[in-house]
């Protein structure tokens, strides 16, 4: 039988609380961003301010973290957005999830906010408080090392699980992230970090000597589905170019299709250099050594350093990816990779989220030439962009502003055509106009302008043959094209969402060819005993989606879902020149809508009941 | 009759009290420095910890301040050093001295410790403290405006004077500064900023409308005296070079002597390109504006940008001078204007000594060089010294250590010889081998390491033709040479004593064949009343001096003056090749203290008594 035990915090009042959660309720939500979602709804009041003390912090690991040899160590993090003011869920790899369940929780709920500022020990099930206020102000790596050696380990992100925040998250900056270990792995979006802030949460340490195997129902037969999934994925050509290259493969990828943004989406296809910024170059001039995330055998991270020029960063190695080097990189007109990198450092030293910086920067230029914002910054200018990266951190001067974000800036400034994303939140490394399945899956997205909720670039760039849904094209919004994408994007949505749960690395689905909701129930099965088939995997992954959207049907905002204006127009140049989003939207989210049992926007009661989410009718 | 209204303000209690000095003390002391000297030796306990809540700020007007149309908006500021542990004294320019009187008060004791961040504002001669959370962590500039707009004025600083710290000064920096307004106007030295943050005080604004005018004798006589200073001062060349080029003329001028330092004072002679960070070349690349202090006819202040480029300072104008180009410069092996000013814009708006600064980076790059300290630095690496200019300020990682200034860096990693000051503070922009007056007034400096105690390369390089003391050879260390330059360094500390006790600027004194003491005496018989008469006012700063000189008496801390190791090895190239500190300053400080009536850098009780002090006699 699985359990998932959860440690409740109360900051405020200083008291611990333990609660068991098993098999009913974790067949229906399993973990993560599953049984997250779940309970946040049920306890986060309707309505509140997201940095008031009665949002909550949900930091779950999955019933697969940390035993599966595949990519298990994620993280997730799920509470109301800062960003859009509702929900988002976001997660990280590294080996917090590991480590949090070796200590012997395996999820952490953070209520309430702390006098002065506090970190959370959690050693083999005893957790304390702990007074931080020398270490509040501290960059994440340096707040990293203290909380470790104050705790009696080596100043090495391996031997526990720490999760901190930086400058940005105790200055309430809308898109801090929270740094989980090892080596700055980061929940980015959705100002997960400036909720911490709030609450006055400089950091969690967890660790402990729990014997995670001995939970499992059959150790050695979920060590022989294990051990047939890894063999797949490491012998892949895809997994071997992440584990070569890293996630930046992607960057002459995405550009070859035409689908790279630059210039906050208005220039894209526009851009030249591009392969000064791409993974094969950085790999050539700037990576120092290759790692992974606990247990992984694709091992996909790229450690940089920039050891000299203006942009240097002094002795510090840099980990980068392909959608911090998009955001602030071509993205803000930049196609050098030393500003970029340093860029990336200072974000994820200064703790935010460098998609949603990428994000602001981008929209503060279009702003400044505009003539709407009074600041002196234009495309490619890396001075500019690194002096308020800093700004933004400390929320010093125009930095105060821009802390606020891509959508607050754009509508402070009366310019809501500037603002790309959706639901107040800015979109990633991908034109929805040139790869068309975003055009449906970063608007219906429930934390709003996202692309991990479902990746439909795999089928339509890294996917040579895929049987179910079936290989992509990316600009195809035929009548066919339309049809596929919204079965792909659904689809994906809900295995994603099991995925999140679980909780592992999407990159498990890279692989062609491959049924991952058989792989799925295969592990749960093996592990817990379960008796689950590939459709009731992608029944909870269905179940976790319809939860998470009435987060907004609840809230009463942006429950429809929008294309924004400048995604209708028409991409300037490039392979994609002359695309836009809006047939595939328009068309594709009526289908989509239909395949979800959703009317505009809202599932309805008999989804809701097949689902077994009636008791949560009374938001309709 | 001169009265000195202190207004004394105690953080602990919240609680104001006005105090008023007369005649006889003024008589004694003037103010600025000379009288918080006074009032910080009765008032500051021996012994205690200068971030102690014991330990006290005065800042001080003088009874000049405001009045006379020559740059006499100085003001002072005397608390027990954090450099130094014992005393310092620092002053900037700009007009918060006149605001402060026009505000009904000549000066302020700050005391004790806040609770939480205030400020304090005085109008009129209310003072009242307000919260500053708000701008707690806020950069020197912004604070500046947002005192101001809070408190009804328009962001200006001319509209009223505002003394702020930044975050350096918040986060105890040894070497933080006090802004003063208007425009990055700096009491830097010594750490006084370090002292604010430790009391919890963010800024002070004073505002008021006080008739200065009024409170002289005869403000015509006073007004005759003191066009007939101006008119020499405005017509002298040294004078319209400076307002044609600034402080920073002198760069090549020091070059030429030959005693520019460079690499932390091992390279001086070696630095090719000076020109590149020269008054000259600034002045035609960079300045924007010409500013001056209020109601000064000198005008020297340049106000630059950089408009483009990696070290770009996006939208702010940036104030500079020679000793910051210096000590961010060649001081460090950077002969490119732009990171030097981007370095300087950045001292200022965290609010830092640039001096102690450029120390401090040097000392830790030759000990990185040595392999002393694991920090990847080089000579000229810009990009890491402004990483690190950041991470000091917010004692971030490495720069929590550097924070501790170059004296406890040298000492910490067991390399005394890299430290090149006095007293525990570093040394400006000039080597005192080539300069060889400052071989004697550095080391006797009462606030180590200081050039304006005495300045003596008036005679060296900027005066043509000065019949008292004489024009100088700076080179010059025969018998002969040492004489002259013991008699200078102390008429020139009596003199400068006065001059920031009046308190008015140094520029004064750069008129060559001029009486400045009879200027002085002029000046305060025609305010005042008074029967001054040359002699009288360089008995008034020997005063001063001697009083200053007991406080490391009573210490028991650097009594008697010492020349570093380095300052005895010869400069390796350039004009004054070869030369070393040693003969000027072996031979010279015999004389010196000769002519001061000290015994091993202590006064004896008949000079003490011959000045007026014997009621210090006790500490000797």
């Amino acid at each position: 039988m699985a359990i998932f035990r959860i440690l409740r915090v109360n900051l405020s009042t200083e008291t611990f609380n333990e609660e068991v959660v098993k098999d009913d309720l974790l067949k229906s939500f399993l973990g993560g961003r599953g049984l997250a979602a779940y309970y946040a709804f049920k306890e986060i009041p309707r309505g509140i301010d997201p940095l008031d003390p009665s949002n909550k912090l949900y930091i779950f690991s999955g019933p697969l973290s940390g035993v599966a040899t595949l990519s298990t160590s994620r993280v997730n993090v799920t509470t109301r957005s800062v960003l859009n003011g509702v929900y988002t869920h976001s997660n990280a790899g590294g080996n917090f999830s590991y480590w949090l369940r070796r200590s012997g929780y395996d999820g952490i709920i953070i209520e309430g906010k702390a006098e002065e500022p506090v970190y959370l020990v959690v050693k083999n099930g005893e957790p304390s408080l702990k007074p931080a206020k020398h270490i509040w102000g501290k960059w994440t790596g340096s707040a990293t090392k203290i909380i470790l050696t104050e705790n009696g380990f080596p100043p090495d992100e391996t031997k526990a699980g720490v999760a901190v925040i930086g400058p940005a998250g105790e200055n309430l900056v809308k898109f801090a992230g929270i740094r989980f270990s090892d080596y700055e792995r980061f929940a980015g979006r959705g100002g997960v970090g400036a909720v911490m802030g709030s609450k006055r949460l400089k950091g969690i340490l967890v660790w402990g000597t729990r014997d995670l195997y001995r939970e499992l129902v059959d150790k050695n037969a979920f060590m022989k589905v294990n051990n047939e999934i890894v063999k797949r994925l490491v012998t892949h050509d895809t997994t071997k170019a992440l584990h070569a290259y890293g996630t930046n493969v992607l960057m002459n990828l995405v550009q070859a299709v035409g689908g790279l943004p630059h210039y906050n989406f208005a220039g894209t296809g526009l851009i030249k250099n591009v392969d000064d910024v791409s993974g094969e170059l950085i790999k050539s001039k700037y990576v120092v050594e290759t790692h992974g995330c606990f247990n992984c055998p694709i091992a996909c991270t790229q450690i940089t350093m920039v050891k000299s020029g203006p942009f240097k960063v002094p002795g510090e190695k840099i980990k980068y990816e392909y959608e911090n080097t998009w955001a602030l990189g071509p993205n803000i007109g930049l196609t050098n990779a030393e500003p970029v990198l340093k860029l990336e450092k200072l974000a994820n030293e200064l703790g935010m989220d460098t998609i949603s910086l990428g994000n602001t920067l981008a929209v503060a230029t279009e702003l400044s030439k505009m003539g709407k914002l009074k600041l002196d910054v234009d495309w490619s200018d890396a001075a500019s962009y690194i002096d308020l990266t800093y700004k933004i951190a400390y929320r010093e001067g125009i930095g105060d502003e821009l802390a606020e974000g891509d959508y607050r800036l754009a509508m402070k400034y009366n310019a809501p055509e500037t603002f790309t994303g959706a639901r107040g939140q800015g979109l990633p490394a991908y034109d929805p106009r040139a790869h068309k399945g975003f055009a449906l899956a970063y608007y219906t997205a429930n934390r709003g302008g996202d692309h991990l909720e479902a990746y439909t670039p795999t089928w339509e760039i890294l996917s040579t043959v895929f049987g179910k849904p079936g290989k992509v094209d990316p600009h195809d919004d035929s009548p066919a094209g339309i049809d596929l994408q919204a079965r792909l994007v659904k689809w994906n949505q809900d295995l994603f969402a099991v995925v999140d749960s679980s909780i592992f690395c999407k990159f498990e689905n890279l692989v062609p060819n491959v049924n991952t909701e058989q792989d799925i129930a295969n592990l749960y099965n093996a592990a817990y005993g379960w008796d689950l088939t590939p459709d009731d995997v992608l029944t909870i992954g269905e179940r976790i989606f319809n939860m998470e959207r009435l987060f907004w049907v609840r809230e009463g905002k942006w429950v429809k879902d929008e294309l924004p204006p400048r995604m209708r127009e028409p991409i300037p140049d490039g392979p994609a020149k002359g695309h836009t989003a809006s047939r595939m939207f328009d068309e594709g989210i009526k289908k989509y809508y239909e395949l979800r049992g959703w009317v505009n926007g809202k599932p309805t009661r008999d989804t809701l009941r097949k689902l077994g989410l009636s008791e949560f009718e009374y938001v309709l």
